[in-house]
């Protein structure tokens, strides 16, 4: 997904968020918002906003001097969603279609969001998303290609998330790959932040190779990248990993909750509306 | 009022918000934010946001070579509200306390205000306005001023708004005096815009000289801060007078709805709040 005019004053509200969770000293929030007052003209509307999320970061660490400002957050957010993570299975096991009743899970856990808000509710989201009707839903096609592919790659998203993935990987029943970002951007999950979650058990973990919070294909290892070359099946999750690979030519399902305006638009969407969109599923 | 961090990804928006109403050409509206972007660091926070509200205007201005891209706007918001007039005097003259129904009215005037946001209701806004408790209500200063008081300097913000303050006006029974904006900025408005709304029938109308959105002193004629030094009872209309004038020591009544959190926070009350506050009053 390219860049939209809106997002702009949004990347100056994305830089001043993850700038305070750094730091409070105003004078280098003041500097934050100015270095990347001078860099805008270098950000093209035709990038996908990750890749600018991806310079934003960078710029916090570099000012702030802080490497990982969420570092506590995430592992909060972690041990949350582990403490939920029994009776989201007893509800996926219980329900008439435990994928699908997954798949709601899933997304459910991409609320998790500290890029797109300083705040969020969990148990609304999850009772949101099981009860709300998808807005696209390309389940069908998701269960097709599901029995046909032989493994799994899977992009994760934000730390704490992962733990309702894990969820959903263990619904499916296939060799899972489960690829997180290489450096920490935001809340979004590395290595560490993934086998907190568990994801180890059910999963083989690897790095795409990218410090920008969603998987923009020229920031990522050419190992990644082989490796979407050579999946059948893949699944991104949420808005960042939506914005850098919504383009591409992989057969790839999006599981998000559309949080952003922008994205709901592109997507033909309303905020807030929970998706499973397929795309090159020759359907 | 100073500038606050916040407000910067907020400039952007209005910045995008003004230039889209002058133009469509998506080239020359990212030319304009890039162009804040550049000047960014020249924007202190000690600066009170009119002041960057002028700047950005004057951008919009030369990037777009619209000179007034809301007067189609301004002359709408008039017509609509002198509709409205007849039935608002009705209510205020029916009222137990005409002068209270008055800045009620007033006050609900603020609401047509394309540089905070470009929708409103202004049948909700005289609803809540007649209906509201007030979050800062100096009345009874407001009264024992104004019954001291030979004569009232009135600075207006926008257009359509400006038949409400008339309403106002013709409750106070003392000269006044109506200050406007010198050029065109945003929907705020000009002597052109006051004529319009009839408020030549009820006071006289000068310019403060400014073209920013808002009383910003050191961007005012000479002959209105002689005014201002002069006068013993003032009323500023709006967040932007706010912002340019809550600093000064000028005895004076602030008369708004808190549209933004920025301005909500520095007055200690709520979003959406209604507010009579009176500054250097002696009490």
């Amino acid at each position: 997904m390219k860049s939209y005019l809106d997002c702009i004053p949004c990347f100056f509200e994305q830089a001043l968020r993850a700038g305070r969770i750094a730091t409070d000293d105003e004078h280098a929030l003041k500097q934050l918002m100015d270095e990347l007052g001078k860099r805008l003209h270098q950000i093209s509307l035709d990038s996908t906003p990750p890749e600018t999320g991806r310079l934003i970061y960078r710029m916090v660490r570099e000012i702030t001097g802080n490497n990982d400002p969420y570092r506590e957050l995430k592992l909060q957010s972690t041990q949350e969603a582990l403490v939920l993570y029994p009776s989201l299975k007893r509800i996926i096991e219980e329900s008439d279609d435990s994928l699908l009743t997954a798949i709601r899970i899933a997304i459910a856990g991409n609320v998790i969001d500290f890029g797109v808000s300083a705040t969020f509710d969990i148990e609304i989201a999850i009772k949101e998303a099981l009860e709300s009707d998808f807005a696209i839903c390309d389940y069908s096609a998701f269960k097709d290609k599901l029995v046909e592919a032989e493994n799994i790659l899977y992009v994760g998203d934000n730390a704490g998330e992962t733990v309702f993935d894990r969820l959903l990987i263990e619904q499916m029943n296939k060799p899972v790959t489960y690829a997180v970002r290489e450096n920490p951007v935001i809340n979004d999950a590395t290595i560490e932040d993934a086998v907190q979650a568990g994801i180890d058990k059910v999963a083989t973990i690897v790095s795409s190779g990218t410090d920008a919070p969603g998987a923009v294909l020229n920031t990522c290892s050419p190992e990644f990248r082989e490796m979407l070359d050579q999946s059948t099946f893949i699944i991104a999750k949420g808005q960042g990993n939506y914005e850098g690979l919504s383009n591409e030519d992989y057969l790839m399902f999006f599981l998000l909750k559309a949080k952003c305006q922008i994205i709901a638009n592109d997507l033909g969407v309303t905020k807030g509306d929970i998706v499973l969109k397929g795309i090159n599923t020759g359907t």
